[in-house]
């Protein structure tokens, strides 16, 4: 029995996993053993083993650099500053972005210790030294923090000649206004288009 | 990135979790190697090694007997007849229910090929043959399919002298009866006690 509470206990500690869904998920588990419990198992271990940090962009992969950074088809001037691996890879996804990546790896949050010290902000200032980069698009979050970090790379980066622009802000694609928020709203109409 | 990929897709097939939070779970095991991913890892093949299924009563545990079944300060005398495991650890938690139990394995269901070959039954039938049983109490869930099993099981038991009970049904603790859906309060009302 302390076999199954240990792994309950464990699985309960990812994030949006309760203790309820955890003990499904394990009686799930056991009883497919062979297709999902050992597969998970070695998966876990093959990537805890093999993943690394990117030493260019922060990106996690099993190479460093990653194989977005090696990308020999991607645009090397244009340069998207996300917060963190799981903003970059949704940038990703759409394939709609074809520049090169950095990941700043949080938020600037003085009330939390997170100076610029705690971010990769050097590694950001190093690769506007060696690389060519014409732009950089700001793609953190639109929460206070998010854009506070946002207006200080954009006062960092004031020294360079970079093109510096930001995601525009907007009612999300299929949004209905009756279920937006006003933030979102006042920030569409402030930042209308001529159509 | 493909160990992560394979990760991504091994944890998307778990209940209840889908694509983008099998990437956020993966994302935060990798910063959190040593602490979680490496000891779930070992959790889980631990697990798979070592779980069995009682050949008394059904429960998922690393001995058979398992220890519910061994623990002798249990009534050996009433037994609860559930449907699963998850059910009987959900009996267990409350600590209100003290005898022993049985679990079918699933619920009658002729529709998915489930008749009483598939679940449990003939252990149930020898647990009544050989055990001094007095009370089977019938905690099958309140679904159809869970109700027929339950009325399936009276009738199969109605050689053998024992006393069948079954959970009460009625408005849950905290229930509201402005959000209780039809069935519940009808049954409340059908079923109602003196005070």
């Amino acid at each position: 029995m302390e076999n199954i509470e240990n792994l309950v206990k464990l699985l309960s500690r990812l994030p949006g996993i309760g203790p309820r869904s955890a003990r499904r998920t394990v009686l799930h588990m056991l009883k497919k053993r062979e297709t999902l419990l050992y597969p998970l198992a070695d998966g876990l271990k093959i990537a805890g083993d093999t993943v690394c940090d990117c030493a260019v962009c922060g990106n996690l992969d099993t190479t460093s650099p990653c194989h977005v950074c090696q990308d020999t088809s991607r645009d090397k001037t244009t340069l998207c500053v996300v917060e963190d691996v799981a903003d970059m890879w949704a940038m990703l996804r759409t394939g709609a972005y074809t520049g090169q990546f950095h990941i700043l790896g949080g938020v600037l949050s003085p009330m939390d210790g997170i100076t610029p010290n705690e971010l990769h902000i050097s590694g950001l200032l190093k690769r506007m030294e060696t690389d060519t980069i014409h732009e950089v698009i700001l793609a953190t979050n639109l929460t206070v923090e998010g854009q506070s970090t946002a207006h200080y790379i954009t006062e960092i980066l004031e020294p360079y000649t970079v093109t510096i622009t930001r995601l525009a802000h907007g009612v999300p694609m299929g949004g209905e206004l009756d279920y937006m928020d006003d933030g979102t709203i006042s920030i569409a109409l402030k930042s209308r288009t001529h159509v």
